[in-house]
């Protein structure tokens, strides 16, 4: 199976990002976790991104904060899909990050996430793989039935409180 | 090759909707249109997506305005990758239709693109398509490659301009 | 007297919905909690609430944060008033709740209180049912004057007040 | 049956309150209009939701746009449910009525609607009279049908169109 | 002199208004302190407001938060300037509070200060009353100068500073 | 009787400062107009506050958009109340004109209205001149009995509407 | 003397850019202008970045809409000063290009201006060259002299005006 | 080398401020720190900013939260190119900061950084004085390469991490 990349501008956001990759490894799905930023190491990003495919790599996750340009920058050096992670930072609670990693120009999209949504995208990229893999489509329809159990547990929890 | 669902809440989002039509016949990749809403017909949005991935959709697109609740909603019945395209409508510039399409919670992502982003929504569907599909992959590069060449004739254009 | 369902798209929401069931076993009126997600439970959540009716249920509260589609999935399938409470999670403070639940597009309203408004969710579903409960509006009159009781012993306690 | 009072801050809301009074004469509902000011007739309007149980009025819709204070103040006088439309006007693009509206404190709450979801409005308060009238709930779900079957064909008219 | 009346909304804003008080005892302007509430008490408020001028007060400055319609309620009732406080609460940082008290439709005037500005509407409100009145005036400039010097002997220590 | 300073940004502001010169010419107000700019006239605002008082200033009004500093900078150099009137400009929606106008820090306060509410700057400097003029105080309560009767008469033209 | 380089990210925003042209033309600083993409042109951006201190570039201005990331991406690969001017798009009123370029992280400033801000940023360019050139920091002082005037001259046109 | 001018509006914002500081020092620019305030020394400002050029300031930094008028004011007095920090306060997360500091008129630019963006103030300012200062700008390359490496390092810490 391809593998997914999961690059962080900063590693402070190793806190909200591990969240993908522990999704990702309860799927079964390979992955390897980076750190670059496309401002303090824009060549490296740019290297990475050109390389992701000959790698083995079929679906990249850019996390940023911020004026969060990262996942933006890696989609505008391949044509693999990139889900962007806005991640919210010490002010404006992550709106800047949203409105920098979504409102892509025309030609260039970011498949993006809620913020903070590490687990979504790490979702979202399975989801992708799973258009030609089986076995990794039942393994979702099981994480949904197992959600939908949890779910319904916590229903019979609250339903004969009275307050 | 699967095809491309493209959904949309209301047909008065057709003029924006139709941008994701067009470039996938640029594309060469096949799709239908079709017309739910989440809310006045959601056993139609829920019976669809429940039979999507059996009907040979591999993708599916969602366009809707104000409480964008159709991408979410469909996503919450398949393990397909939904795209959702925010629609601006007459108040609030399409900021209540981005908060509702891209700030899912956690278990259902929707890949979430630009408001009223319509080609970019065919483009990243093109680019899971391309997962599994080199000549595909081969006519996204080529489109990069197009879109280059256009900001270069741009480019040679302006550069002699003194005001 | 018809019942008020309160229903909560996470049991993570119960701090604050907690505030509508006591408000409601205050006014006497009969109650049920339930745990549903409009992503996670789709199939739950139309069941309830095509159902709602003939249960005995006369108005429902559903409560749901981020992109809150619960009220509008409830209310697709329901002509009982649904009443929506937008609840305020780990970012943008409410705001992307409160577009989700109360931007509804023409023909299926939610009425929708104020960010965490949960006590008077629980009002308001009352007001609904004291339309034709005499008894009940009294109450509502009584609970009225005893508001207007505490703000003026409040304000007997700060007249006086000099800094 | 009763009647449901739809008043506006402004005879310049006019064009969008209409579609409320528009909607309920759909469905039968016998409804009277009123232009008042929570700010420049302040005693109308609460001489006016101070009696309006008693004169026949079972639900309440207010508009008013800007610092949209008319819903609130209405519903300080009265227990009758009361429903809120924030009206759009020429800066703020609603937001400043919305907020203005929905965020009331504990205690009165306002049933708020869309930004200028006037015909949502008409369609929450035939719910709530509904609630005692089987009669008008038939003929809102005949509504529902309408609806659904306006959307089908709709559908139907965009399924063979290929860009 | 004419007394200054501070209007509260809840006893909750008073750790922000009595920064108002206090800057009112600071300038020697004689001032009472009030809760009272737009929603839960309107005709108590209202009669406040008609009696104000006749029972000596000068200007009167109203803090509220959320939906805040307090300073505006009262400003329909009396033709005696009215300042009005946006009080920050739990959600939406205070921004619904400072359109709500700010966005007054035509006629209607609201002085609003900078959400919790309790110590700007106190010498706001003494500008006022400083306008026929001398000495009043005398002590708004010697607390500039005070300012002033605060800041001068504030900037001497940071002056030497070096990092 | 003191007049008003009304004092715009830019001459471009006119069409909507003119509604605060109609309203005092209706109230019989003397007034003169200025253009001045806190950026481009920065000695020449400040001379003109500083000088206000003794040349028969009571109120000033300042209007200004964008980073709207005019009233502030104004405020900065007079213990004259003064009054900002954001105004709406190209981008935005008046928010930072708003912002700009509102937020000043602790000491320097500015009266602000509406976005572009310039009727309310003039009638809220007649409300201050009026503390002391007890002719003019009898003008205001005129003009708020003639927008009640244009209310009124406005109300009886929709009363017997049906759609 | 040193060039400026203006770049926009699409020649649909030469209509607000040229402003910056015609601005650096009167006060007769060379200038070359651009048509760059950081999304479908990425290569050509980061070689231009990198070489343009070579070259003879001293300032660099850099106009985008959207997620603008433009200006953020040139500043990564050159340490010249880069001023980013964010461009209103048809979506959001600026405030998704403001956020992208001003919200950069620690290490790689960009200087913002206003949106849509193009004569600012050649002034702000200018003001930058004008460090060690007398010469056109005289020139810069001569264009404060004729605004000022300007602004005189409209304001005596208003002086004597009255409504 | 001429020195670099840091003013901040109060000593509260030393904490943020002094990041700036630190930046200068680390590049061996020279710098002075000042408070000084818009609206309570409004002439030490304008005397301060007239004066800069010729007491040896090249660049002025200045911070101000709330209606963040320093960096405007300042820039209105000279030619010396100005940056602005917008100072994250108590309300709005910096959002009024940043708008009233970016947002300038044409023809008064101040280069905006990010709300609490102190440290790239001050690179901003040195790649200011580097457009004439070889050696600076060979240690802004350092300072680049430095960043990068700390990037690569923390990379290299990740790249093994499994969860």
């Amino acid at each position: 199976m391809k593998k997914v990349a999961i690059i962080m501008g900063s590693d402070s956001d190793m806190p909200v990002v591990k969240g993908a990759a522990e999704k990702l490894s309860a799927l079964g799905i390979p992955y390897e976790m980076r750190v670059m930023s496309a401002h303090r190491t824009p060549d490296m990003v740019s290297e990475f991104a050109r390389t992701a495919h000959e790698n083995g790599t079929g679906v990249i996750i850019a996390a940023a904060g911020k004026a969060a340009h990262l996942a933006g920058v890696i989609a505008a050096h391949t044509v693999l899909p990139v889900i962007g992670i806005p991640i919210k930072s010490s002010t404006l609670d992550g709106l800047d990050a949203l409105l920098s990693t979504v409102q892509m120009p025309s030609g260039i999209p970011v498949a993006t996430v809620a913020i903070d949504g590490a687990a979504n995208a790490a979702i979202l990229a399975a989801q992708m793989l799973a258009m030609s893999d089986g076995a990794l489509r039942e393994k979702l329809f099981k994480m949904r039935v197992e959600m939908q159990q949890a779910v319904i547990k916590k229903d019979e929890g609250v339903r004969t409180l009275q307050f």
